[in-house]
């Protein structure tokens, strides 16, 4: 079954670039794309049910390549009481923080975890995302972390969104490990990833190095027990310090290392050489009001592609839309529309091993494709909030939300 | 005509703070509040029409105090330039900048802007907004201005939301009048400003007060002449130097000034004592990489009600949503969820001259509410982005987008 979308221009982000076509067509046939090209050069298609965009501009559906989209409660009610003045170790001492979400997250049932999910998804989805990636890490046992990843699956299964699964059970210390780190990471090792991995529930492993959670020792355990899983992994590096994480997700060709404000020249190098994408998380950027950039310049200099995602999550950046966070990597990080948008499509694609089949609009790719209403494709990073009139292709076939 | 609303929390926000009642009732008669308070005090209705609001958290509609919704083109061109590296000098002399704006605006049709205009409006509408304010100010000649304070009318007439036209003219020195400042000020106050209130165009007037655009002195004849036409003023003050365009605002009871992050505590004081409200911009101050804070301590300790809105504008906050400034006016100035929210409510309808009869939740007042499905108010400033559900009761009745 064959279908010509035309009267539209397209921003293909083969390459890493916009890759401009104008007044474009796009075959697709079934769930991928057939043909793409000038409207001019198009085969004859004979009798085809034919789409009129109405000028629309198309880009590649949105990728956003690190969420925490499942998880109990919120911490609206800690945001209000931090900015009444409540200090964050009163808040931790009063059992709040991660420690908080961990609660609620263990504490919900899958149905529920799966409805409160839906509604952020949604939300996503209607901002012109039609993949993410959804971590687990709020559960800290095998059954709360399953019960995540479950829910993952279903979002999958229910939304019209690919999701990719990332087990981030090296997120936090669960209370009952208190002062036990590496008794958790051999937990981690011997009994959740392979228990997890057994019943098809991860795509990626990562875990958060930082002095607050764990070291590059520990994470190295957990990297060698997802290779042995047949594992691709990634990891939370340099967000508040330099502990060059970013160097050893580089030596076991991590797909990302992510947050990176932290990251020094050399593991810019590292990252280069092993392809590892740089996904930078703007909106915790923001909310947590940091001051150290990323090394854009060693980034670039060095090609290391940048990818850009919502890292929605409760504590530290609750981001419903990733075409805000596209904004927000041009105000604060100084990129240029077109790498906030190709680090929403094809290069957050590479940071989940998804870019032979997705993130840019060309022949043999999945049908994934955005149709927006907009002036030029940088009108996705210029504005802030609100929601942009599009229509949203997935598989071939229009989404409706 | 009645209608019981009920099953639902209400943050009346009366007095400017959330006053809250739990699970309570609001009773409409036509477009007006006829009883609010909680359910189990509410008076016999008879037989009455009920509305199941499913245990949403009602505040009043939203009141976007400050923007420029109506303009010809956009800028995000522009915007990608200078992320290029192309310079503010070099825009400018290829004609960029607001110069830009002027000439997109005069070149549109009634019927072009109208069109651009409700595109925007109504993302500011699904996002909550129940009252808006638009100034004119891209026009800069009579004829120009007459056609965007039509279309601001116009859009208060076709869509559900209450308009309040502000004329401000005294934006920008148009480019027949170079060099001629007062001039141009003498214009405005003998042919254009009386045109326009006679015409029934004009709420409220304003001016931009700074030093790349008018002095103390040229807005005082401004004032002067609002004053004669029997019309309310406000400023656009302090925002990248002091001029003390806040303590002018107050000496001609100026319903507000807006920006002020350079205002001074002798500015506060003025303000306090005119009841000026300081509307503050989040957005521009995101978007322009600004550094100043407004004085908050000085704002608070002297008692000056502040005001939140997005100023949306294409050159300096491209803002289509309301609630973000919620979250930034937390996240940049410190702003409590309550604060913020009191800011795009109460307080902004005391920015329009419109507190008596706007911005609160209590018998008499306008049945202006949203219904919003949130765990609690600070969800309101917490989220980023996003499209939350809701139901906006603008009149009385539910509006539907
Ligand atoms: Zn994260
Ligand atoms: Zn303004």
């Amino acid at each position: 079954m064959k279908t010509l979308w035309q009267n539209c221009h397209v921003a293909s982000m083969a390459n890493g670039t916009y890759s401009i076509i104008e007044d474009a067509a796009i075959v697709t046939e079934g769930a991928h794309i057939a043909w793409i090209g000038p409207h001019a050069e198009l085969p004859d298609q004979g009798d085809i049910k034919t789409v009129d965009l109405k000028g629309a501009w198309v880009t590649p559906g949105l990728i956003d390549c690190h969420t925490h989209t499942v998880f109990g409660g919120n911490r609206s009610g800690e945001f209000e009481q931090r900015l009444q003045g409540v200090s964050y170790a009163e808040i931790a001492a009063a059992g709040g923080g991660i420690a908080s979400t961990v609660r609620a997250t263990r504490a919900a049932s899958e149905e529920e975890l799966f409805a409160s999910a839906k509604r952020r998804l949604q939300q996503l989805l209607k901002d012109g995302v039609t993949t993410v990636e959804i971590k687990s890490g709020y559960g800290l046992d095998l059954a709360s972390e399953r019960k995540m990843l479950r829910v993952a699956r279903q979002l999958g299964e229910q939304l019209p969104v690919t999701v990719r699964n990332t087990c981030l059970a090296a997120h936090a210390l669960p209370p009952e490990y208190k002062d036990r780190a590496d008794d958790y990471i051999a937990h981690i090792c011997s009994e959740m990833l392979p228990a997890l991995a057994a019943e098809n529930l991860v795509d990626a492993v990562d875990a958060f190095c930082e002095y607050l959670a764990f070291s590059t020792e520990q994470v190295e355990q957990v990297f060698i027990t997802a290779g042995q899983l047949g594992l691709p992994v990634k990891l939370h590096a340099e967000q508040l310090s330099s502990l060059h994480g970013s160097s050893l997700a580089a030596r076991y060709q991590a797909l990302s290392a992510d947050h990176l404000e932290f990251m020094t020249e050399e593991d810019a190098i590292a990252m280069a050489a092993s392809g590892t994408v740089a996904v930078l998380l703007p909106g915790a950027f923001y909310f947590l009001r940091e001051t150290q950039l990323p090394p854009m310049d060693a980034l670039r200099k060095h090609g290391v592609k940048i990818a850009i995602a919502t890292d929605l999550n409760p504590g530290t950046s609750p981001g419903l839309s990733l075409r805000l966070m596209l904004n927000m990597a041009c105000t604060l990080f100084r990129m240029t529309p077109e790498e906030a948008l190709a680090g929403a499509t094809i290069h957050a694609a590479k940071a989940l091993g998804m870019a032979d089949t997705h993130g840019s609009l060309e022949a043999g790719k999945v049908a994934d494709f955005v149709a927006w209403n907009i002036e030029r494709p940088a009108d996705l990073a210029y504005w802030l909030g609100g929601d942009l009139e599009k229509r949203v292709v997935r598989h071939g076939v229009e989404s409706t939300f």
